[in-house]
């Protein structure tokens, strides 16, 4: 079992490789680990000089004063190997490999030196990140072994500075995008824990590390930039994990698209898989997609900080001093999914009392910018928030200006900590650095992006439910009636592993789930276009075969065209039934869907 | 016919209700138009200071040294009637009516002082924006009649210093949400000529500006906010002048959904109107819709930059120094409709003496951050450009250190002057305001949502390919043939103003357009019944009458459910026709779609 404590929290680092050079990757990476606040000793290894920034360097991982726990190696490719083993044979206990030449690159022997990689990693049970990764980043050790410039040393502290603060960990094969997570999410004052880039995983993959982060229980939030998954099983567990404990695993599927694939593949040797099959499980454990680095942040922040008070609904007020900016979002909300109802009357005769005659109470709540100068945001959310027939809030601000929302901190401070219906909001003007860590400190998420904000709200209403969905106990009514139970137990336990759809149906039956009606099992063409009759209208053909679980595999289509004709009998045929079949039947009335096998290994 | 130019480019201002107070509207507003180097007079208007911000007031527009062009008013409504019409007595030729409570308050009479301002401005025929509104900035002259925190004085300059810039032109009757598109566009470096709000649109609405400021010419881009039309004409005429000067409209149309219908109501007593039909009009003449502000600017930036070098198609090329990014940027172009496609041998060829054998030349073109460092952004972009399978090209990233930018700006510039096909340009990480302004004087605009980017690209391609086919003659082959062009131009000429879709399928077809051939005109039950029997399959009935438009007018309903079961013959009712109907005759054949009536005046 890798020690992945040893990976992501070392007493002791080695960097094999280290190179006073500033302008390469190797004295970049030295300047990055040197430059943070991190309390264990960082080893130059090299044999190229005596000293790297000020450190004594060794020749050897073997001469160290001490073994240390993990060791990161930036040399060629062709030596990692040997130098792996020899890490191992010094008792090493976890590596990351960033040097690049190997499953990805075309021609040579990238390949080979990877799968050596992965068997002196399983020899000496070591934690093995990469190759052709761009490191990770500890926040809280502050260690930082990387060369992304997005960890170079600054003035500015890497975590905002007030502990209580909910965590979020991104997860990436790309170095690049893994760390733009940190560049946009510190902009936006969130929190992180670890930023972990894993290349071309050949041993360790994103979801390995995400099942120690959950273990670990320090972060309420999962950013993941998936190419592939080598171990489908392991995603299934670690997104269940994720599920039952409330961490929100937020996700972009890289090879969605055609060319996509084609990137991952040259990229970290990615086999990207079925987007399909990648979708059912996100849909399954509740997994949420996005599509742009600002959007994924809007959604961690607004998951981390509404955390056990996500909306129980899809019914969001929208309060606003600017009534442009009210009917935008009303529109963005609409087109989220979520609804913008009108506000019952008693709370609206409240918000009335505040009103000037040109401002509105009904949903979007158009305060003015008069009246919200008098009573505040908080002071106008807090009018809405209680409406009985609404999830949340989402207020329309304007943090262009730090002044104002300085003197407003403490009160939304205040409801931020009392409401228990979450309250996002989008500021229609760009935010002050200033703005955004007021409002942070506050308590708020802040977006700047319409769609964004709509999304992050609708996700959250989504992600309650479907996870009280899933922790829910099957109900009484869904299990197996006492009738049924028995046969249905009895089917599954003498089935195959593949069970035919024709054979899946009372199984499904038993426990609630609805079938198509209209289907008969047939195994003549005469019984086929005899059943096409009865049905009516248009057919289709499905063949019930457990060798036979894709029609393209077998070069079989069904006639859906002539099918849906007049339904006349098909002439019969005497072709034998394809290769490979040992049962072939037709079920009609099926439409037949186009289906992609999961590309999975 | 109102006069424009004193509107925007007044010599001099009356600012009538100016104050000295920072903290109220009518100091701000003071504060803003003296603090910018506007060069006319700015007069103080005001009963109640002999001086305001070291300026000396006058207690009546009457008492002026010399009459302004433009007036400015922010007194209580009830003043403004009166108000105005002294103005047009001393012979101010325009006004900016900035209060509020009018159509948009509830109670009182609102409305009825507004329908003042419109006969006042009627009646000396003055060009009025308001009442309700926030005001506008000329940039060009330094002209900024508006509170918009937006437009506060700073050591910042209004515009990026270059004067050969592209402008674009911001219109929206939501003061916050206009001048926020000139907040987010200036921290992208982009020029903007005017930025005009309308708020209730009393007189002038953004349209009428839309065609003075196109008929000027110096806007290569127009952003508008609409929250409803008042004149489905103007809208229409302003769009295809637009069209025809390849001057893009991005648009923002407030009343998508219920809820922002009721919002653009209470705002700005706005009758949203259907949003399919204005969804016809953006569609025939090119309007480019957008979701959000950030959007619409990315989509602005690019139309300027590339303005004469749109994309001649559909086909990008994708370079990158970071393989996950190239191929997220992948997805994303697929999703906008993208294709990303192999290049060519030759190309590729080309660029493979440049990569190491981790990178790709495929599309994405990964060239990994070793080549990328040694051939620059522009390098790389060059051995791709000239790819025959391509019609542009976006580049990914990382904008965050200015220092490696500025070395590469002067190569980039050149790139951005001699390409034929546009770059699009997204950074991954967060760029300096240093960095967005070494590209924008570049040439290029730059993305920091990966959506964005690619959306812009697509919506390039498309204005190009929709404008094309709009200014092209119609071809020969599609013009009425000799044999039909007279009897479909008799038909035309002997026709009502409305000619039923049974009536005007010949004159189509005269013009080659294609309609769907199995449509019967019938006039009994007996008759539809038979017709339909001969169709086969589901059938629809629809009505022709010239008075029945929309078959929810007459409370028709057709019954698609018994048209769609076995055919059998209607029982022959004796019920007469519907009231009000010319003729009733039904074409078998057609699906009946739900069809909402435009809701316009």
């Amino acid at each position: 079992m890798p020690d992945f404590h040893a990976l992501l929290w070392p007493r002791h680092v080695a960097l094999i490789g280290a190179s006073p050079d500033l302008q390469s990757l190797r004295g970049r990476i030295m300047h990055t680990m040197a430059g943070h606040p991190f309390q264990g000793e960082i080893y130059p290894v090299t044999r190229s000089h005596a000293e790297v920034m000020g450190r004594k360097a060794y020749a050897s991982i073997q001469d160290l004063p001490q073994a240390p726990q993990l060791a990161v190696l930036i040399i060629p490719a062709q030596y990692i190997p040997q130098e792996l083993e020899r890490c191992g044979r010094a008792g090493v206990k976890a590596a990351v490999v960033l040097s690049s030449g190997f499953a990805e690159a075309s021609g040579g022997d990238g390949s080979l030196l990877q799968a050596d990689i992965r068997r002196i990693a399983e020899r000496y049970d070591m934690a093995v990140i990469g190759p052709n990764a761009e490191g990770f980043a500890n926040i809280a050790a502050a260690l930082c072994p990387t060369f992304s410039p997005a960890l170079e040393p600054s003035e500015r502290p890497l975590a905002p500075t007030r502990p209580e603060r909910g965590q979020v960990t991104v997860l990436a094969q790309s170095g690049g995008i893994g760390f733009s997570f940190f560049d946009h999410g510190r902009a936006k004052d969130l929190a992180f824990r670890y930023i972990v880039t894993t290349g071309n995983e050949a041993c360790l993959e994103t979801m390995d590390i995400a099942e120690y982060v959950l273990d670990e229980g320090k972060t309420e939030a999962l950013i993941v930039l998936l190419e592939d998954v080598k171990n489908p099983d392991t995603l299934r567990r670690v997104a269940e994990k994720a599920l039952r404990a409330g961490v929100p695993i937020i996700t972009a599927k890289i090879g969605r698209s055609e060319a996509g694939v084609r990137a991952a593949a040259s990229h970290t040797a990615a086999l990207a898989g079925s987007y399909q099959a990648y979708r059912a499980v996100f849909d399954r454990y509740g997994l949420i997609e996005g599509y742009d680095i600002d959007e994924m942040i809007d959604l961690a922040s607004a998951m981390i900080a509404w955390r056990g008070r996500l909306p129980a609904g899809r019914r969001v007020a929208i309060c606003t001093a600017s009534g442009g900016g009210g009917g935008w979002m009303a529109d963005a909300c609409a087109a989220a999914g979520l609804e913008v109802p009108i506000l019952d009357a008693d709370t609206r005769a409240r918000i009335d009392r505040h009103l000037p005659a040109y401002g509105t109470s009904q949903n979007p709540v158009d305060a003015t910018a008069q009246a919200v100068h008098r009573i505040g945001y908080a002071g106008l959310a807090r009018l809405v928030m209680d409406a009985p027939g609404i999830d949340g809030l989402i207020v329309v601000i304007t943090a262009r200006s730090p002044k104002n929302l300085a003197k407003q901190q403490a009160e939304l401070g205040r409801l931020a900590a009392e409401t228990k219906k979450p309250i996002l909001l989008w500021s229609y003007t760009l935010p002050a650095p200033q703005s955004t860590k007021i409002l942070s400190d506050a308590g708020y998420p802040l977006s700047t992006d319409i769609r964004n904000c709509a999304r992050a709200f609708a996700a959250m209403a989504d992600y309650r439910a479907l996870r009280a969905a899933f922790l829910k106990p099957i109900e009484v009514g869904h299990a197996p009636t006492p009738a049924s139970a028995g046969p249905a137990r009895a089917r599954l336990a003498e089935a195959d592993r593949v069970l035919c759809e024709w054979e899946a149906r009372p199984v499904l039956a038993a426990y609630g789930i609805a079938t198509l009606p209209a289907a008969w099992l047939v195994d003549t063409a005469a019984a086929a276009a005899e059943a096409a009759v009865g049905i009516g209208g248009p057919v289709a053909l499905k063949i019930q075969s457990p060798d036979i679980l894709h029609k393209t595999e077998a070069g079989v289509s069904c006639s859906i065209s002539r099918a849906r004709s007049r339904l006349a009998p098909p002439t019969p045929r005497s072709s034998p039934p394809p290769r490979k079949t040992r049962r072939w039947r037709a079920s009609a009335g099926y439409w037949c869907r186009r289906w992609r096998r999961p590309g999975w290994r």
